[in-house]
């Protein structure tokens, strides 16, 4: 626990203060050292909140589930929520995947795959956001949930997948990007058109098909 | 210069013989004693092939490229270039990107984000890609060269993204994930269709936009 006699730092706010660190230099070049130095802590205090550079990237990884959570919230109680879901995801493209998060997570996707540990977390992440996709799906379709992880399972993981691709690339290449950007936001669409439809047209048993093939 | 009275191995072995160091420890992790070790050479004669990481990331990325510039040849020379596009794409995400490169990538993506240097290795990679399916695309829609990058540039840069987007997952994610390769083979189709519908179509100006919109 936090030394209580001293000024209490949010774990956010320590997260802020070392996410440059390991931009800069990576996760394998940062040591504890660097990172405590960062966040103006001393190494013991710092290991209290951080006892491993897993843990670090646990709670990088929990805070921006809460903001993808808040986010599917707006979705769930929204009027028309598939309309929702596509202004949130335009957001997340073209506002909110600021340039200094991407040198992070290309960090913590190189480091999942040479650390069961990370990849564990990452893999966590991942299906909570998949799974939140499919909630709204089944709501959408009026679906039973099962039934519409069968349909919908990969279209939810596809999402995922292309908000992750835009989120790695190098800034220099997303800056100009504006017809790539473009693209990218017509195949989220034409996704979530594919689930859409299902609703339109009733049920069609294809599997990972469109719903109205 | 490779010591001409020892045994020359071929920098093409070496880097199979380091691959595997690279991908346990990271680009960082990984010292050139390590490197230099995996490959059985003294750490004098492994600068010789090799003076700095990015030289390895530069080799790396050439022998990558040479196997792109095999397959976009055999597709030029094809009878029917965007079949056998489509073709080599499919091949490329069912078979080729084996989950031995995965981690390898992964590494060099997220070194690209705090290595100026990697980075421009990245990029002339990349546009070298992309130059290549604008060759096609502009053979098969009978564009100039200039016409065809001007409508084409975000269809190319789109391919690439998507590719590397697959090439980049965990493989525990991508073994059973037969809807979700299904899904961006789909996507990777509609990318090609629009660019071929240009050739059906006839000329459109919209830039970006399908060619027939």
């Amino acid at each position: 626990m936090p030394d209580s006699s001293a000024p209490v730092p949010r774990g956010d706010e320590i997260l802020d203060q070392i996410r440059g660190t390991f931009a800069e230099k990576g996760f394998d070049g940062a040591s504890m050292q660097d990172l405590a130095r960062a966040a103006g802590m001393s190494v013991g205090n710092f290991y209290r909140y951080f006892p491993s550079k897993a843990a670090i990237v646990e709670a990088i990884v929990r805070r921006d589930l809460e903001g993808v959570e808040r986010d599917f919230a707006a979705v769930v109680s929204s009027d028309d929520p598939m309309a929702r879901l596509r202004e949130i995801l335009r957001y997340r493209i073209e506002v909110e995947l600021c340039e200094e998060d991407a040198p992070l997570w290309a960090e913590i996707t190189a480091m999942a795959h040479r650390n069961p540990e990370i990849a564990g977390i990452c893999e966590r992440m991942e299906t909570e956001i998949r799974r939140a996709f499919l909630g709204i799906f089944a709501r959408v379709t009026g679906q039973p949930p099962a039934e519409a992880e069968a349909r919908f399972a990969a279209h939810a993981a596809f999402l995922v997948m292309l908000v992750r691709a835009w989120a790695l690339d190098w800034p220099q290449k997303r800056a100009g990007a504006v017809e790539l950007k473009s693209l990218l936001l017509r195949s989220i669409d034409a996704t979530l058109d594919e689930v859409a439809r299902c609703e339109a047209q009733g049920a069609s048993k294809a599997r990972g098909l469109p719903c109205g093939a």
